[in-house]
């Protein structure tokens, strides 16, 4: 009755014709740019050879980079292994999607900001802002973790890495904001994405993996493995693509006072919120970053530590209070299953993030930046600089992310709903024997249960399934 | 009659509290330093915008700075992981105290050898400073692990850090010492505080929470990627604040080689201790951090790679021996009940480093460090330098060290033992289940047992309490 | 009967007396370079102290030292704790041989490619080969994994690790050719080393360890954090040490998109080739890296992102192609035991890499690379730079490798055959109790078996030897 789960055909075939079509487009039109390419770079320079190696972007960025790349594969990846019976899932599809996105990520921001004579020319800034565009398609994941088969993901990432492009483009391009660690351009949008995505996927019927779709012990400490990495790493995530020196070195502390000040929050208001005063995993693993998500936008302004940490205070007290009262409110009103919660980690942050640089930005002045204020905001150098109409432009730029998001979420999520990628049925979401090989064990005499080799719920109903198949 | 270990007012109110504290202080207190400031970076550049930027401090210390951040959140939280009904808590308030712990250390600090006109200025100097405040505090948790609230280690962290950054005035600003990797201001000081305040929280009904008070098979495993970090990362840890240049260089190559000999002896000793010839985990992950340590004074100097090696094999050594050895009569005698080995890892290994610091720098001569002399002692500038008296200062600091970090622990000690926050009984401690939701699971019919869920001792006595409340 | 497995004495022994002769070699043989020597730095610049510290080879090197020293110690580490039963031993004689490798590689390597007027000169650069010539061990360790004790392993070290050094003075100093990631003389070297001492040491009986010879769902997860870190920094590993500037930033661009396609090819025969469709934990920890190792030796080159996407594709199938197909033929036929399946991993990939390498440099010319030409290949300024002569030598490098491999692999496997090493019997490979000491847990009353707490086949006739002795 239900759909064949079977991956061996499709998956195999979607990935070989993506790939090949990736090699091709890049063999037509990726080229290195002039800090990767051996004549390119070694004519730039008027110096000798040796003396002017350090000014190759290569040493600005390429340290930022990496613990972007961390927080992308290790951060999101581990975050999501919380689920007791979906780590395999959690780590393994969001390599796939990730290694899948960055790619098409390369060329769809090439082709929509980046063209030179025709050419999409790469380097570790690309790098890094591909790696960017891949968050927000993993932030979405979230939403849908442990509903959809990896071949509905990798669909989802092709039209949301277009979609992301398009709206980064209006949003840098045409009305030249400000938003260098993506409050708007990866939070925002990946995650009213993803709500949207996983709104159209609805299952009234998901009660039947219920027992699933939560934690073991070990699995939370897996989590917190992401969760330490994302948090670590996201004053290099906010800085990383910043203008060189003063923008990138405050970017970076702005971020760690405010997810420091964050992580304060989370723990008060976890208790708080618990009738025995008792702290939830939940919380400690997800609102503690959210402080990094609200200085996305403000963080390379002249914010102060000071006004990054009231920033991180409350972004950490929505997300809890999100976590408590509005995703129960989500699902059972407006039939938003967010496995992940990444309306409360991602999304209201997001908001919050935009807004908080919209102010910020409303507010800068010459006074307080000096000759630096050219390096923040480029449109001083163009003369068009206004300090109104800057925040402005920030806020609109809002508006217009949640439509894209949400208007995008809408028709990925139609397009998912076809009965062709090999989806969960109901009775098996948040579960890894669906799609991977789970061993099982000889158990030999003297075991009474098989607990230890394949931890979760050995119960005789399931165990058969999963070394056979489903449906 | 024990004392409630509700945490839901407590801890909320503290954290609120403290947080807010901070905000106000920062507000009033904290300023962007010249290479954080739009306009002070902009300004002291003589030269074309672009061209300098390489020369913020950023690019010589970020990197050095998320390895320290690492060791601080990854490092030291995973390294407690290793308790078998531990885990949220050892990864979880280590989260929470590094978090105030840093924004505390970085006014604590600044108002002690950091004034500029009545304000701070913070970068990221600053930044790895209050780490390193941070670790200091991390260390003095590892000897009460288990035995606290969360509500306690805060309370502790406020006293720590405030002391730490005295002591650390009287040295490297009074007695103008060199202490770059911090053997005696984080190590000597954080172990020997943190002793004597387990000493004074001494319980001698410990015993009740024995069978809790060790490892099991996948605990040991999450513990190892705490220790293969801090292992990894310690060249980092030991030189991100030495002067630039070759100090720098040759900190982290002094270290990785007295860490690398370290490891040999750990194993050597080990196997050597132990009638059946076999590993401790307890050895392995702890004592082959000790060569790290053992050079955080006199890595920055001419140790040579031959030196880095014979001082950490002897702290290989002295640590395994120490935990075979002296950390049980620490605890029948002495009553210093000491979870993590604190005194193997960083107190022994904290005095040899102070000790070796002070010889290094009694033989230092011009002869050897040629005009490199004044990058590492700052005294030859000022015409004061005598290696002698150079030699001297050090040793005495070691003194000042210990007796500023047993008086503090004392006096900080006995402002714990008040039954006001929620410290766990006897009979509950290194558990989890205390402050944390643990989820218990429905078992469905066929299952025998729970031990897939929360996998660690599922008697009954104890499940019952684990959801409900303990008094 | 059997050779007692009691490492008391033996390992003990070894671990002191190696690093003995080494701190004595060290004291005899090893100075500071030029960029870590304090008088030495601060003579060589002709401009102010502060100015040219940026020129240091540590602000250029140490981050991907850093990459590079997570690979080795948690990447390897990690990587080979997917066993079941294993993971003390995986994590923790990884870390042993490593710390022994990388301070004997300095020596080896600085004898035969480095000495200056008698004398080893080490830095940041020294210390990234050393970690180089490590890893080639730890591939070997990958074959032998589960069937060898801490001795034979630290025997198997110091031989590779001399024969290592060996044939990377005759291919990079005397044939003078480019491998700069290491394809032929990390990993092709690695690879067949170690499967030809595995082949030496073949184990008829080894069946009677088959049970443990397989993974259990949480060690899978483990060992995805390996996989993760290897597939994350693996551009660091290819542009360690590579000229500075255009060519390290293009090696690790390259790197970066080879592992993408590598990771989508690697996920579609993963599919393909199971029945069910389902992806195999094996094929995604292993497979998906074989992209990293494929373009070691081509990586700096003009290689394009097309071309490493090609290569990175390429790898990833003939790796999942091989775990498949091949390696259970290698075991059954050519009596190969293969514990990690390396020859996939870093075999038929090196070799693949080595041929990538020589077509590359073949078809390089000064119309591509310009002034950069000499930047890659050293031989361009002697004016004795031909590309087709360049090709040759490389493809006569791989054959020069694999000899060496093999006859190093021959001698050292019949010295590891000695029954002296207390290798582990038949019955208790893949068993971390033979060394290490696994906590028993006294079961307390309810509790009806002890698998949470050592979690594996807790069977009666196990438990007893794991506390007692074997043999």
């Amino acid at each position: 009755m239900a759909e064949s789960t079977n991956m061996r055909l499709r998956l195999p075939l979607l990935c070989i014709i993506l790939e090949v079509i990736l090699i091709i487009l890049f063999g037509t039109l990726v080229e290195y740019n002039d800090d990767t390419h051996a004549m390119l770079w070694n004519e730039n320079r008027t110096d000798s050879a040796t003396r002017n190696d350090h000014e190759n972007e290569f040493y600005y960025r390429y340290p930022s980079f990496q613990d972007v790349h961390v927080m992308i594969f290790v951060g999101f990846g581990f975050l999501m292994t919380f689920l007791q019976r979906y780590g395999f899932s959690s780590v393994g599809f969001n390599f796939l999607i990730a290694a899948f996105s960055l790619q098409w990520a390369t060329l769809m921001q090439g082709f929509f900001h980046g063209l030179h004579h025709g050419k999409i020319h790469v380097g570790v800034t690309s790098m890094i802002n591909a790696d960017f565009c891949t968050g927000s398609v993993l932030i979405s994941f979230g939403a849908v973790l442990g509903k959809t088969s990896p071949v509905q993901l990798l669909v989802m990432a092709i039209f949301e890495v277009t979609l992301f492009a398009v709206n980064e483009f209006i949003l840098l391009s045409i009305l030249g904001i400000n938003d260098a660690g993506g409050s708007m351009t990866i939070h925002t949008f990946g995650a009213y994405f993803g709500l949207m995505v996983t709104r159209v996927l609805y299952r009234p019927n998901l009660d039947k993996s219920k027992h699933r779709n939560s934690s073991v012990y070990h699995s939370d400490l897996f989590a917190m493995i992401g969760t330490i990495y994302l948090w670590m790493f996201w004053p290099s995530f906010n800085s990383a693509i910043t203008n060189y020196g003063d923008p990138q070195h405050r970017t970076a502390m702005n971020t760690y006072y405010s997810l420091a000040a964050c992580t304060l929050a989370t723990f008060a208001f976890s208790a708080l919120v618990n009738p025995e005063g008792k702290l939830d995993m939940v919380h400690i693993q997800n609102a503690a970053l959210a402080g990094g998500v609200a200085v996305g936008t403000a963080g390379e302004m002249m914010l102060t530590a000071f006004g990054a940490m009231i920033v991180g205070f409350l972004a950490g007290t929505i997300s809890v209070l999100g976590y408590k009262y509005l995703t129960p409110v989500l699902e059972s009103k407006l039939k938003i299953q967010d496995t992940c919660g990444i309306h409360n980690l991602h999304g209201m942050p997001g908001v919050l993030g935009a807004v908080v640089g919209a102010v910020t930005a409303a507010l800068a002045s010459p006074d307080v930046y000096g000759h630096g204020l050219q390096r923040v905001f480029a449109d001083v150098e163009t003369g068009k600089w206004n300090p109104q109409s800057r925040g402005g432009f920030q806020a609109i730029s809002l508006a217009v992310t949640l439509g894209m998001a949400l208007f995008g979420g809408l028709i990925t999520g139609f397009i998912l709903k076809l009965p062709i990628y090999g989806a969960p049925p109901d009775t098996h979401c948040f579960e890894d024997g669906l799609y991977w090989e789970v061993k099982t064990f000889q158990p030999e005499s003297g075991m009474t249960n098989s607990s230890d080799v394949y931890p979760f719920s050995p119960h005789k109903k399931d165990s058969k399934w999963v070394s056979g198949s489903v449906c």
